[in-house]
């Protein structure tokens, strides 16, 4: 454990992109690439997940509602409870082709996977 | 505005880095240099300012718990109503010298502060 980055508690928000995502039977689904942190109140919004591709071609990019995400120490990873299926089918862009996150797009991410909105929690 | 990585209520956490610091006065003061995310809660629990020095030489890492800060959208950076000597004088460490992070170091980090820990609010 690199303990200049990482605490038990803490993690550098540089460290967390590149972060490993497993669904709930331990499978990998992709990494971190970034957060997106709501500016006033310091709370991270998304986990914008990689998935897909083959060597980051045709990857697209994932916006997780982080109340989604659940970090499993033992795996040194955030789980979530999604199959492939359901990822695939989830709002997502390309590199290219990122969203307005306007609160049109936000609802709709935060409808697709059944939680509540961080501004209404 | 680059809206592929900031929008008005969010913001990419790899581009936090960089954001610039200003007093109440709008007094530049310094930079963020990094966030510490609490893993389980999303919380962003200290933005780490980069602070002193010149040209880097004699900088210092200051943890402010997050409660301090205000995103101003006018000035595009955040706001601490902070004076430059009680900056100096609050918990800092020299670039290879990041502390534990443990609870003796973060109740002091927040108590020089006179803010509330972010685990207990």
């Amino acid at each position: 454990m690199d303990h200049h980055e990482e605490t038990t508690n803490l993690i550098a928000g540089g460290k967390v992109s590149g972060t490993e995502v497993y669904n709930g039977a331990g499978e990998h689904l992709g990494q971190i690439h970034d957060l997106m942190v709501d500016k006033r109140s310091g709370k991270v919004a998304y986990a914008v997940m990689s998935f897909g591709g083959f060597l980051g071609i045709g990857e697209k990019y994932h916006p997780l509602p982080w109340s989604t995400l659940a970090y499993d120490e033992r795996q040194r990873g955030y789980i979530v409870n999604l199959t492939n299926d359901q990822l695939k089918g989830g709002p997502a862009y390309a590199d290219d082709l990122e969203p307005e996150w306007d609160r049109d797009y936000e609802s709709r991410v935060h409808g697709y996977y059944g939680v509540r909105p961080y501004w209404d929690q």
